[in-house]
Parts: structure tokens; C-alpha cells; sequence
């Protein structure tokens, strides 16, 4: 059995109630009726991709895995459920036994990710696999969306020709929805290609390089903006940045920071960039080039920062600013335009006298009809690139060497056949029998993977807005037995 | 010296790195120049009411006296200092003897606040002050965040005239941005006015109502809807809740809850609601109603759940819903129109020679020109109806036996004249010198607070778009020493 490290971040944590009540009624109900030890599969999957986005990054599973390896019901838990009164005692001395027995099979955080997939699939007693439906959801949810967001940003400020790798930092702390929003937040968009982030804590739980130099403060509390200057670069002669909009950035700030360059370079160290907070980011820092350049610092970065997205990224670029680095903070860390990332935990088999029996939600919504079975996702790749997914039952086997017919499980006569094909199965095994089997990647790692992923892809899927829709097809026996269980379901 | 009682919530909790680089590289700045215990004044404000609501309701101070009264570095915590290789020994050594020093003022949880308006005052040694920036504001920004959404949704839900105390409940653990996210957003929900939650670990910390019934696979995994309902009512006889919703609302969920309720009636118990998670809200719940109704069963209620919020929940009502409870989870848990409040932490005064000496931040952007020095914030009742704000400095005093002119700080012709006043001073002290002296509420005190606070409005500032916007006047001898440093700054 592998070990988890224990990262300061999740420090003496203790989650097993992070869950909603319903899930323990549940499982007293099926304890009732003594059926809480049979076996139950169930998938998470989300419908649609974040912000219009053409894909998602799939992340928080190293958070899954903290949280099940950990899990047990305290003393302290088991009072706080006796004081609910709603809980037989049997019941409770039962869950003092409980530990996590079930199988967990995932997609890699860092893989690029596709609406209908199943992103985990969750195998167990059905006592235990209840549990842990809304913490998993929590964690999958938060984790894959911002780690989305910060793609799409980090895609935004590599348009920029003059600058094709001009790094973007996450330092949305202080609009963060509360602790864990910021550091594990901090974490996805890390994974989501930010260089780095302003938060020491998450700097410290996962090796994330930090930035940071002064706020407006710094500059107030001093005599003058020189003065502020100065003492800073003194203090850090090897890594000053200068806040330049505290006063007024072309007659004051710039001005300053020049003086404070040159005197560096006199001393044989030199100005490292300028920050600009405030203002019209492409207007000021045009104009802030052209007097640094000026003044014979060429060599001076500017970064600006100051409520920004992908949008206005893309939109700065589009008009020339001389931009060298983005600070992100409210847009990102909340992943503002959407900030829920909507995955779902539904029931997709049960075993029935040692034979697992597909299940189905059916609904007035035809996108809400749930895959039944237990599945497991392909992608498909034709000379390395990516052509689609197809979602499997997890029997089947396909002989690559033979062309494969795709079709669009809507749209049925839509038919693609594919020859010369390489499968990748995305689900892995991270859990098998309550044991954890899968080495946790570093976060380095997993960033690093998700700069391959998306190469590929075609770049279609990158556009912002209405990217192209990349192919995820059911196998053909899948879509059969969903068309059996649905025409069984309206012919009783 | 008062102590703080260990909630769950904050079981073991370490959060010193919980800030930004730039706050120790600027404590480590004012070391290097001697300047670190210097005393500062920090005002926190916000400048927009969030989602467009004519108020917000503070919250979030419980957490910033937890985290205030733990702070401290650990050896843990300064090896990751020293690992930054910034920092100089004697600096990591001062940080040891770290703890904090200062006086906090601060408006009570609960109370609706408004722009501008200093919702905390911190005072103390600027190493200090500049740490702990970043935490507040995620605490302050994330809680009233939620709290104000919370009360924006439970508005909505009492303009029912049939039904004008419905309850709203939270449930949005799922697509909370992680662990904090949902429990600090649940407490928040429940002081805006929500009566419960569906987080168990919300509800263990502090004592808030929790609710829960069963979800789709609880349906699922019986062999009929109708041996779903059954078993789960004979589980939970006096709390049985059937969400009908899973096969088909009409058809099948209802009849079904109707044999179940009927049943139960015979025993001398009752089938105390049904659920509805999809489908169109108003006509399914109009339909239920009457078929509830038929049946003999009036007493069932009726709650509704699936992607609420406050527009919704008003639409559905003026369409004649029969809802009689609302479960409302992303677009609270996320506050999804809006997911951040903007408060900031500016310096407002600063101590020179023992006198407190005014700081003003000037901004290309007028509304961003910051208020100078040590204020107050009073609150104006006539016939106990609140009339106006006044931020004034806190030597100002105000004799409330005479008439007080008050003037609109921008538009300055604007001018009305109160009489027969009264003033609550909303800043009330939390720290002195570092100790805490503020006995901190429950949260059920919280919330009955809020009730109090919206009757002293008028009731147009509970509109949810373009409501009557509450006058935040300035004081004439702050409003002047604002002109006053605005002219120094503007004729050097």
C-alpha cells in the first residue's frame, strides 16, 4: 500500500462530515434494510465544459485520495450524529468500523478532459461509496475549474507575439472564497500553466514558486514615492519590482523608478521590472516602454495587473501593450464568469448475485439520461493526434489494427471511420480494495503534463469562444444496452 | 483577556502563511530600515455593494479573531521563510517572538453595512498590520459575500404571500470552491437567513440545522421507485421527504408518494414533504399540489431544488408555484452572479512623534481616492428608522440635541438637515493591545441580528436590482481634510 505525504495544507485535517446529511440517511436507510454492503458503481462526470471552454483539465484527485485514505468516523463525529437522533446506536457502532474498502479508477489530473467522461469511477459497498459522493464532488469540481480557468488565461497571454511565453502569476488570495479556495485554487492554476503564485501557504504545501514585491502601502507609508523606492531596492537589490501607480504613473511613478534603475545600474545591479495596478494598462505601458527605453533600461519588465481575464489579455495584446508579465487575481481564483464547475456522482451499475446489472436515470431532460455500466474512457489517436474519445464498457476489447467506425450518439448518422488508430485508456487505478495503488504525481508533474496534453489536440479546441467540439463517441454496445434500458424503461 | 472556543471547523488550524509574499517583503523592508514598529492605522472597506444589492451584511470577524488570536510563526513556517533565501536571519529571528500587538475595531457580524464605510479599523506596528492584510480580507470578503447573497435569496423566497416565511435551506457542499468554501459559506448562509444546511460539517461547528432526505440513487438502487419510498419511510417515519423526480414527476414520482403518504396514514404517522429536482418548478409544483390535495394529503409539503436563485425563486412565485421550501446550492454556495466582494486594506493614518498623522491613497480614478485618518462610523436613526451613515474622524463629537446637516460628498449641494437624532456607533473594539475584548456572538445571535438590522431600512433597499441607495455622507472636518490633502497633493 502506498503512503500519502502529508503536505502542510492538509495538516491534521479531519473531513469525514464533510458530507451531506442526505448521504447518511441514505446509508441508515440501506443499513435498515441490511443491503449496505452490496456492491455499487457509480461515475463522475460533468455535461458541459466550463466557461464555453473546448475542454477541461481534469485535477483534485490527489485531494481525493488525502481524503479516502483518511477516512474514518472520531468519537467526536459520532456524537455530533448520535445528537441528530435520527441514527440507530447499531448504526453508529457500525460506522466506528468504517474505512474506505472500494475501488477508485480516475483520469490523471493534467489530462485534458471532456463533457460525459466519466472523470472517477467509484466502485464499493454502497454504504461507503454514498459517503463520499459530495466530498469527492468538491474537490474534482473546485480543482478541475480553476485549474480550466487558468488555462484559458495562460492561453490568452501567449498571443502575444513580442512575448509567446509571457508568464502569468495567480494572486487572487485576498478573493479567494475563503482558506482552501486560495491554496488549492493556488494549486490548479499552477497545473493550468501560471508560473507561480502570491500565497505563501500554497507556495509552501506544493514547491509552487512565489512572487511578490510591495503594495501601495509600502509606497504611502514613506515620506515619498523615492524614498519607497529606494528603501526597496535596497532591501532587495537582486529582485526589485516597483509599484509605479500609487500617485500617478506617468509623472510620478516612472519617473521614480528610472531614477532608482539608473542609481542600480551605476552600482552594477539593475531594476528588474515596474508593476502597473491602475489605469489603462495598454496606454500606460506603452508609454512606460518608451521612457524606460528611453532612459537606457531596456531590460526593465513591466508587469501590469489590475482585474484581469482572458479577455482583456487577449484584448491588451491585441493593441500593442508592452506587457511582459500578467498578475491574475479576482477572475481567476473564483473563476468569475462560472464559478462552479458541475460534475455529478450518478449510480451507473449494481451487483446483483455477483453479476453486475447496468443502471440508468432517465429524466424529461435527454441530457441528464445517465450512460449506464461500468465504463471506461479511450482516446483515440491518429499519427499523435488526438481524434476523439470513445466511452466503452469496460469488457470490451477493440483490435486497433482493424478500422473502427465512431458515429455521434445523438446525431447517429454523423460516422467517422477511423484506421491506423492508438487507444489510450485514461482511467487508471488509484484505489483497489480500500488500498491506494496510484503514485501521486507532483504538482510540477501534472503542469507539465497538461502543456503536452494540449499539443495533442487541434488547436481549435483552444479558442476561448466557441471552440471547436472535439468527438466523444459511445461504443456501439454501449449505445445499445442505453437504448434497451430506456426502451425497457417505457415499456413496462 | 477573553479565549476563543475551538470549533471544529478550525480543529489543529495553522494559517500564518496564510498572506501574500509581498506582505514579508515589505515587513522585511521596514526591518532593514528600522520603521517595522511604527504604528499604522488600516481602514477595510469595499467600494461596490455585491450583485448589485443595496447593502451587504458583514461577516467573517469570527474567523479574523481565531486567526489573530493563534498567530504566530512556527519553526515550520520560518524554515519555509529561510528556504525563499530573502529574508536575513535577524529577521527570521524578530519573526519568532511574532504575535499580534494590535487593536482591531470592527462592525459586529450581522449588521448591514455599506460602501466606503470602514468595516474594520486595525491600529498597531506596521510588521504587524501588513501581515495579516491577505487573511482578513479572504475571511471579511468571502463570508459577507455569501451572507448578503444568502439574504438576497431568503428575500426572494418571503415575497410569497401564501407561503411568506418559506424556508430556504443550503446545499451547495458539492459545488463549493473547496472545504472552507462550503462551511464558512454555509455559517454565512445561515446568518443571511437561510434555516439550514445540508453540511454536516457546518452544521457540527456550529450547531446549525441540518437537512436531508435521499437522491436519485437511493431511487435507483431498489428495484421500483415505489420499494424506494417504502424502505425510506419506514426508516425515517416522522422526517420522510420523497424526491420524485427520478423517473417521472407526474407519472410515476407522485403516485407513488401518494401511495407512501396514504399508507402512512393509516399507521397514525404522516409523509411530511415531497422534492422536486428538475422539470419546470411552477407546473410541476402547481400539478403536485392538487393531486396532494386529492388525495387527502394537504399537509404534505412541497420543496423545490435545482439551480435557484433569487430570480428564479421570485419568478416562480409570481407564476403561482406551490412551493413551500426552497434548496437553493450553486448560486449561493458560490454566489455565482457575483463570487467576490472587493474589499481593500488601505493605510489611512500613520504615527509620527506620537501624533497620528492623516494618509490619503490619490487614483487616476477618482472613486478609488481613499478617506484619510483614524474614522468612525456613525449610524443616524430619526423615529428609529435609519436615515443616513456618517463617517467621521474619531475625535469628532456630535451633539445629537441639535440639528446636523448632512451633505452628499461627491455631489455636494446635495444637503438634508436631521433633527432629533439618535447615533449608534457601528466600530465596536475586538483587540486592545493585542488582547481580545469582544465576547463573539453565536451565530444564531448573528442571524436574528440581520432580521433586526433590514427593519431599520427602508424596505426599498432590499430591492434586488437598482435598489434605493443608502446615503454614506462624510463628516464636514473629514470631508475637508480629504480636500485638504488632495490640494497638498496636487501643488507640491
Amino acid at each position: 500500500m502506498l503512503e500519502i505525504t502529508e503536505l502542510p495544507v492538509y495538516r491534521d485535517r479531519h473531513l469525514t462530515l464533510l458530507t451531506d446529511l442526505y448521504q447518511l440517511t441514505m446509508m441508515y436507510g440501506q443499513f435498515c434494510v441490511n443491503r449496505h454492503e452490496e456492491r455499487v458503481v457509480f461515475d463522475v462526470f460533468y455535461r458541459t465544459n466550463p466557461c464555453g471552454n473546448g475542454y477541461a483539465v481534469a485535477a483534485g484527485l490527489e485531494q481525493v485520495a488525502w481524503y479516502l485514505y483518511h477516512l474514518k468516523f472520531t468519537e467526536g463525529d459520532l456524537a455530533y450524529l448520535r445528537s441528530l437522533k435520527m441514527f440507530s446506536e447499531d448504526f453508529l457502532e457500525y460506522l466506528k468500523g468504517f474505512s474506505f474498502h472500494g475501488d477508485v479508477y480516475a483520469i490523471p489530473e493534467g489530462t485534458l478532459v471532456f463533457p460525459n467522461e466519466p472523470l472517477l469511477r467509484v466502485e464499493g459497498p454502497i454504504l461507503e461509496v454514498q459517503l463520499i459522493e459530495s466530498a469527492i464532488l468538491t474537490f474534482v469540481n473546485h480543482q478541475s475549474l480553476i485549474a480550466t480557468k487558468a488555462r484559458r488565461i495562460v492561453e490568452a497571454a501567449r498571443t502575444n507575439p513580442k512575448h509567446p511565453r509571457s508568464p502569468v502569476i495567480e494572486m487572487g488570495l485576498r478573493r479567494a472564497q475563503n482558506v482552501d479556495a486560495s491554496v488549492f485554487g493556488a494549486r490548479a492554476a499552477y497545473i493550468g500553466g501560471c508560473v507561480g503564485t502570491s500565497n505563501l501557504m500554497a507556495g509552501e504545501s506544493y514547491q509552487i514558486p512565489v512572487s511578490g514585491t510591495q503594495g501601495h502601502s509600502w509606497i504611502q507609508s514613506f515620506p515619498s514615492e523615492l524614498d519607497a523606492f529606494i528603501a526597496y531596492s535596497q532591501a532587495f537589490p537582486e529582485e526589485t519590482v516597483l509599484l509605479v501607480d500609487t500617485y500617478d504613473v506617468l509623472r510620478s511613478g516612472i519617473p521614480n523608478a528610472i531614477r532608482v534603475g539608473l542609481q542600480m545600474k551605476e552600482k552594477g545591479l539593475s531594476l528588474k521590472g515596474i508593476r502597473i495596478d491602475s489605469g489603462d494598462l495598454a496606454y500606460l505601458s506603452k508609454r512606460a516602454r518608451r521612457m524606460l527605453d528611453a532612459a537606457g533600461l531596456k531590460d526593465v519588465k513591466i508587469i501590469a495587473s489590475s482585474d484581469l481575464d482572458e479577455y482583456i489579455i487577449r484584448d491588451l495584446i491585441l493593441q500593442g501593450a508592452e506587457i511582459d508579465g500578467w498578475g491574475v487575481g479576482t477572475h481567476l481564483i473564483t473563476s468569475s464568469e462560472c464559478p462552479a464547475l458541475g460534475c455529478v456522482y450518478k449510480l451507473v451499475a449494481q451487483e446483483v448475485h455477483t453479476v453486475w446489472e447496468p443502471r440508468i436515470k432517465v429524466s424529461e431532460n435527454p441530457s441528464k439520461v445517465t450512460n449506464p455500466g461500468r465504463k471506461k474512457v479511450l482516446r483515440l489517436f491518429v499519427d499523435d493526434h488526438a481524434v476523439a474519445d470513445l466511452i466503452a464498457l469496460t469488457h470490451e476489447e477493440f483490435d486497433a489494427s482493424k478500422p473502427l467506425e465512431l458515429f455521434d450518439p445523438i446525431h447517429t448518422y454523423k460516422r467517422k471511420v477511423i484506421e491506423n488508430y492508438r487507444i489510450e485508456e485514461l482511467l487508471v487505478p488509484v484505489f483497489v480494495r480500500g488500498e491506494l495503488v496510484y503514485e501521486l504525481p507532483k504538482v510540477q508533474q501534472i503542469r507539465a503534463r497538461v502543456d503536452e496534453q494540449v499539443e495533442q489536440f487541434v488547436p481549435e479546441i483552444r479558442r476561448p469562444r466557441k471552440p471547436h467540439e472535439y468527438h466523444v463517441d459511445l461504443s456501439q454496445e454501449l449505445w445499445d444496452l442505453k437504448q434497451t434500458l430506456l426502451h425497457e424503461w417505457r415499456t413496462p
